[in-house]
C-alpha cells in the first residue's frame, strides 16, 4: 500500500471542481451556469521536493496532464519517462506537470520519496506555496483527482404505475443521481420528465428538468449521463418499452455523527428529515438546493457549516466550499456579487476554526482573507462604514428592506468579520495587521451602537440616510448583535422586548433568516417558542407530505401555489439546506453543545428541555463525542475528548459540573 | 456572404492560444514550458446585444461551447435551440456559454443581427467589456477560434541521402513545420532526429529535437503530429522503409510591404535573409526562435514590432503579442519575471500606437497599463526608484553586469513608460492619471541625469548603490537616453565621443543590445559605421552558411563552436527574431523613414546612404507605402499615404521638401 497521494496547486482541484458543479444546472436541457466569475486552475505548474537518500531509489511518476522531470535545477536534461532513478545524496526533484483541461496534478511513488503535503509547488509566479492535498481520498495513481467522482448506489422505485402513454415514476422520496432504463425493447426516442413533485413530472410544458434519449436497437440497459434531483419520472416513448428503472443514487460518504430522539414523536421526525435534506445537499460542495440552484452560495453555506458541525463533521466539504467561494485574486465583485456575503465567508472562517481547531487551513487561507478584507475596506464610505457601491448586491433578506446607505446588519457583520481577521492574523503572527483589524474593529463596534442604536425604539434601526437614522427598525442587526455578543444585558433585555419578541416589527418570512432569528430566541432563552414554531413550520411541511425540506414555506397557500416561485410553476427547491436549520437549532439549544475554544479543547453542554418531557442525543465535537440524555429530573452528559463543562439551572441557581474526556457519565438532578 | 464573425471576451482567445504555444517547446521529447505564469481564459461568461426590428428574424447560433440564449433578462426562458427567432421591437438578447477548455467564443448569423464588434461580453464580474475579435481571419462558423490552424505548404528537400543505417535529409535552408513520411512499406518504429545543423541532425544522442512514430501495416503516408525547426532531419528505422519525404512547411500569411535593393549585393542577402528569419518567428505571436525558446519575451517582442513596422506591418500580430506578454490580472511578478521587460511593454504600446494609429487597441489596454504602471510604482524606493526586489530579474543584457541597486538603464525605459502611460491617459481623457504620469516621468528624468551624469566620463553611469555613484560605465543608458531624446545636444555630443564610440567602454556582445547600440549610433549619424558592422556580422554569418540569423555569432569561435550554448552542444538558436535587426536599422536609419504623429498622418524620410552607392526601397507607413530612391546624386521619393516631410543634407545645409500623397514621384538633387 502506497503512503502517496495527489497533490496540486493548492485550492485549484477545489476551483476546478466548482467550476464544474456550476454549470450543471439546466433549465429544459439549457445550461443555467452561477451568475458569478468562475475562477479555473493554474494550467502549468511546477513541483519540487528536496530529499536526501544513502541508498538510490525509483520513483514512479503519474501526472494528471504533460510532465518533465529534472534534478538540481538542470531543466536542460529533463525526461518524460515515468520511472526515474534518483541519485544517492541530497538533491532537489522539479517536476513540471502542464494541463489545460484538468487540474495538472501530480502522483509519484517510491520506497521513501513520494508525493505528500511536503512538496512544494509554483505557478511560475516567483512564489512557492504547500501543494493541496485530499490525501484521506484522492490516494491512489489510477484515480486522478478530475476522474473523482462521488459515489452512488443503486436503488428501485416504490412504485411504477403503467399510464395511458407513459411510465410514472415514484421513488418515494426526493433523492439524486442518474436515472438507470433496463429490460429495452425496441429503438428511438424516450422523454423523461422529472419532477420533485407529482404535478412536476405530469406537466411535460413547464417541468425543469427534461432528458431526451436516443435508444439504438441493440441497447438493453441506458444509464443517464446527466445527474438530476427528483422524486418523481415520467416517460414516455412510442416506439420503446423499458421492463425496468431503478437509479444510481449519487452521495457524498459522510458520517451521521449525531443522534437525537426525544419525547416528540414530530420533532423526531422533523431532525430525520433535516439530517436527510442536509445530505443530499451537501456534496462535492454545500449546494443552496439539489435542483435549484444547485450553486454554492456564500449565505447559505454560512448556515451548512454550522449544521455540518452538529451532524456530519465533515471539514473537507467546509473546506472544499471555503475555497470555492473565494476564488481567484483579482477580486472585482463581492463573493455571488453580494456584500453581505463576501462577510459571511469571513465569519465562516471564524466558526470553521472554532469547531475544528484546524489551524493549518486557516493559515492557509490568510492570504486570501486579506487581500478580501482589504477590498472590503476599500470600499468603506467616510464613515467607515460599507454601503453597497457600483453594482454591489446588498442583499440582507427576501423582503420588504430599504437597504439604500448604511445598513447595519452589514456594519455588524464587518465587525465580525474584523474579528475574524484579528484571529487569523494572530495566528500567523501578523502582529501588525492583528492591532489594525482589533483597531477597526473596535472602532466600528462603538460606531455602531452609536449610530444605529434608538433609545425610543429599543434596538437598532435598519440604516441610515446621508446621516440620518431611519425609522425602520428590522429584527436582522439586532439578532446578529445579540449573537455576537455586541449587546449590553440591559441592551439585549430591550431587544428581546421590544424588537424579537414585538410583534410589531417586520416579522421574518424566509428560512434562511428564520434560522438565524430562531437561533437569536434561543440565545435569550426562547427555547419553547422555538420548540413551537420548528413544529409548526417543519411540521406544517411534513404534513403536506415533503419528505425533505423546502426553500420556503408559506402556511397560507395552498396546492400548486407549494411549488411555484420565481415566476415559474416549479420555481421553489423543495430540498434545500436551509430549511434543515433544526439540526443545529436542536444540536446547539436544546442538546446544548458549542466548543469555548479552538477545535473544541474546551466546549460547554448547556441543554434545555424547552418544553420537551425529555430527550436524549450525541454530538460530535471534533474527534470526539458527547452524549446527552436530559428529562425534568436529571441531566446525563459523557464525553470521550476535551475539557467540557456542563451548565444547568437548580433552584434558580446557575451551576456547573465538569465533564472527564473519559467516557464515563455525569449525572446531575434537577430536583 | 455572412457579416458575422467570431467573437469572445476580450483577450480571451489569445490568452488561450498563447497558454497552448508557450508548452510546445521540447527537450527531447519532454515538454518545456515557459518560465513564467500562463494565464487562462474565463469559462464562463455571457454575451449581449440589443437590438431593434421592424421585422421578425430569424438567428442561427454556433458557439464553442454549451450556451443557452434568452431576451430581455428572462432567464428562466432559456433555450439552447441553435435556431432562434427574435420578436419585432427593441430588445436585449443574452447568451451565456462555457467552455473550460477552449474559449468560449460565439458566433450568431441573421440578416441584420449577427455578431461583431457592437456586441458586449461579462465573465460575470459586473462588468461589461467590448467583445475581443479577429474579423479578418476568424469569420467563417465551421471554423472555431480554437481550431484555428496557421496555413501550410507542401515542400520538398533538396537532397536525400541514403546512408547505411539512415536517411539524411536537407531542406537546403532553415525551416519549420511538420515532417511527411511518405511510401512507407512495413511496420515498427521510426525515429526522426532534427538539427537546424547537420551535425546536430547526426548527434543521436544530444540533438534537441526527437520523435519517435510507430507505424502500422496498412500506413503508406504519415504527417507528424507536432511542429518542429530544422534544415535537416536524419530518419532511422529498422523495420520501414520510407520512398519520399516531404513536409508541411507551417507560416503566418503576411505580405512583404517591405523592399530594398542597393549597391551592396551582401547588403541585399543579408536584408533578404533577415526577412525570413523574421517571418519564421512571426507566428501566432511573435517568438524569440523557432527552436528555442519558442517562446513569447517582451524584450524581443519589443524589437519584432519595430521590425514588423518595417516589413509586414502586421498588426495583429503585434496586439496578439501584446495581449499574451501582458497577462491577467493579479500581478504578482514582471513580465517574463524580468523588471525591464514590464517596461519593455509599456515603450512597446507607445511604439504601436505611433506607428498603427490604433486608438481602439490602446484605449482597450488601459486597464491593464494602469494596473502593471501601479505594479511597478509600488515597487520604487524611497528615491522614487525602481530596483530588483524580491525575486525580480533585472536583465538589461547577457553580459558581466552588477544589476544591484539602482540601475540607470531601468529608470530610463520607467521613464518612458510613464510617458507612454501619459499618451494614452491623454487618449482616454483621464486628464487626473495623465498630469500625475507626466509629473512622474518629468520627475524621474530630472533625477535621472542629476543622479547618473558623470561630468569626468562624460555619460551617465551604470548604477548607484547605496547613494554612491558606482565607477562603471555602460552604453546601455546612454544610448536609451539618446533614442529617447533625453539628453541636451551638448550631452548627447559628449555621449557619442566619450562612451559610444569609445573602445574603452565594455563593449557590447549580444544582438539583443546591438540592435539598440546600432539604433543609437544611426541617431547620431554613424550610418557608415553600422554599414560596416552589418557586412562584418551579418556577412560573417552568411559566410558560415546561414540561412536564417542567429541568437548569437561570434567571429572568434569555429566549428560546432557555433552552436553550442547554455550548456548544450545545439543549445544556440540559429534562427532568431532579434538576428534580423537589418530590416529595422536600413528601413528606419539607411530609407530613413518615420512616423511623426501617430498612424503615419505625418512623417519624415531622411534618407542616408551610409557609405552605399545607391539603394532603392519600399517602406509600409500605415495603410500607404513610400518609395525612395536615393544615389549620391539625387533622392527621389513617393508616397500615397498620410503628410510627409523630405530632410536631407546639401552643402552643409538642412533642407526639406513636402511629399504630396498622390503617388507623384519628389525629386531633390544633391549636387
Amino acid at each position: 500500500m502506497s503512503k502517496a497521494y495527489w497533490i496540486w496547486y493548492p485550492g485549484d482541484w477545489e476551483l476546478w471542481l466548482h467550476e464544474k458543479i456550476s454549470v450543471e444546472r439546466e433549465m429544459r436541457g439549457a445550461i443555467y451556469p452561477a451568475y458569478w466569475r468562475l475562477d479555473g486552475h493554474y494550467s502549468s505548474v511546477m513541483y519540487k521536493y528536496t530529499y536526501e537518500l544513502d541508498h538510490s531509489e525509483t520513483i514512479e511518476i503519474t501526472a494528471d496532464g504533460d510532465f518533465a522531470i529534472f534534478i538540481d535545477g538542470q531543466d536542460n536534461y529533463r525526461t518524460n519517462q515515468r520511472t526515474f532513478r534518483l541519485p544517492v545524496g541530497k538533491h532537489e526533484i522539479t517536476i513540471t506537470v502542464y494541463n489545460r483541461a484538468a487540474v495538472p496534478a501530480l502522483y509519484v511513488e517510491g520506497k521513501t520519496v513520494y508525493s505528500n503535503h511536503q512538496w512544494q509547488v509554483s505557478c511560475y509566479d516567483q512564489t512557492w506555496k504547500a501543494v493541496g492535498h485530499w490525501k484521506s481520498t484522492l490516494h491512489q495513481a489510477a484515480v486522478t483527482p478530475a476522474n473523482y467522482r462521488l459515489p452512488t448506489q443503486t436503488y428501485h422505485p416504490v412504485s411504477m404505475e403503467q399510464r395511458s402513454d407513459s411510465l410514472m415514476i415514484d421513488f418515494g422520496k426526493e433523492t439524486f443521481g442518474y436515472i438507470e432504463l433496463d429490460q429495452i425493447q425496441g429503438s428511438g426516442e424516450i422523454m423523461i420528465y422529472y419532477g420533485e413533485s407529482l404535478e412536476e413530472a405530469e406537466d411535460h410544458e413547464h417541468c425543469v428538468m427534461i432528458d431526451q434519449v436516443q435508444i439504438t436497437e441493440d441497447t438493453e440497459r441506458y444509464t443517464l449521463e446527466k445527474s438530476r434531483a427528483f422524486r418523481y419520472v415520467q416517460i414516455v416513448s412510442n416506439q420503446v418499452s423499458i421492463g425496468d428503472i431503478s437509479m444510481q443514487y449519487e452521495y457524498l460518504p459522510v458520517a451521521y455523527r449525531s443522534k437525537f430522539h426525544s419525547s416528540d414523536a414530530l420533532l423526531n421526525q422533523i431532525w430525520e428529515t433535516s439530517l436527510y435534506t442536509f445530505h443530499l445537499n451537501t456534496r462535492e460542495f454545500f449546494l443552496d438546493g439539489i435542483k435549484r440552484d444547485r450553486w454554492v452560495w456564500s449565505g447559505d453555506s454560512y448556515q451548512s457549516f454550522l449544521m455540518n458541525y452538529y451532524s456530519f463533521f465533515d471539514q473537507d466539504a467546509v473546506k472544499r466550499t471555503l475555497i470555492a467561494l473565494r476564488g481567484k485574486d483579482p477580486i472585482k465583485s463581492h463573493l455571488n456579487t453580494i456584500l453581505d456575503y463576501s462577510l459571511y465567508w469571513f465569519v465562516s472562517i471564524y466558526d470553521y476554526y472554532m469547531y475544528s481547531g484546524d489551524i493549518e487551513f486557516v493559515k492557509g487561507q490568510y492570504e486570501n482573507m486579506v487581500s478580501l478584507m482589504d477590498f472590503c475596506l476599500n470600499r468603506r464610505n467616510e464613515n467607515g462604514m460599507m454601503e453597497g457601491i457600483e453594482s454591489d448586491w446588498v442583499f440582507v433578506d427576501w423582503a420588504d428592506l430599504d437597504n439604500r446607505g448604511e445598513v447595519s446588519t452589514i456594519q455588524i457583520l464587518l465587525c465580525r468579520s474584523l474579528e475574524a481577521m484579528a484571529m487569523v492574523a494572530g495566528l500567523m503572527k501578523d502582529g501588525e495587521r492583528q492591532n489594525l483589524y482589533v483597531q477597526e474593529a473596535t472602532l466600528l463596534k462603538e460606531k455602531v451602537l452609536m449610530t444605529f442604536w434608538n433609545e425610543e425604539k429599543g434596538g437598532l434601526v435598519h440604516h441610515c440616510v446621508d446621516g440620518e437614522q431611519g425609522e425602520k427598525v428590522t429584527k436582522y442587526p439586532n439578532m446578529f448583535a445579540l449573537m455576537f455578543g455586541y449587546l449590553t444585558p440591559a441592551q439585549a433585555k430591550s431587544v428581546k422586548e421590544n424588537i424579537l419578541l414585538n410583534e410589531e416589527v417586520q416579522p421574518i418570512t424566509t428560512p434562511f433568516m428564520r434560522f438565524f432569528e430562531l437561533a437569536a430566541l434561543c440565545e435569550i432563552g426562547e427555547q419553547p417558542l422555538v420548540l413551537s414554531e420548528m413544529l409548526d413550520y417543519w411540521g406544517g411541511m411534513l404534513d403536506l407530505g415533503a419528505t425533505s425540506f423546502w426553500e420556503v414555506y408559506d402556511p397560507k397557500q395552498s396546492g400548486r401555489e407549494h411549488l411555484a416561485m420565481y415566476g415559474m410553476p416549479y420555481g421553489k427547491s423543495l430540498c434545500h439546506a436551509w430549511g434543515a436549520s433544526p439540526i443545529y437549532l436542536i444540536g446547539k439549544y436544546f442538546l446544548g453543545v458549542r466548543p469555548l475554544s479552538a477545535g473544541y479543547e474546551t466546549f460547554v453542554i448547556e441543554p434545555q428541555l424547552g418544553g420537551l418531557a425529555w430527550f436524549e442525543g450525541t454530538i460530535p465535537i471534533h474527534q470526539g463525542e458527547v452524549e446527552i440524555q436530559m428529562n425534568q429530573d436529571r441531566i446525563k452528559v459523557k464525553s470521550n475528548y476535551g475539557k467540557g463543562i456542563l451548565k444547568y439551572g437548580f433552584n434558580e441557581q446557575n451551576l456547573e459540573a465538569e465533564i472527564p474526556s473519559d467516557g464515563t457519565w455525569v449525572e446531575v438532578r434537577l430536583s
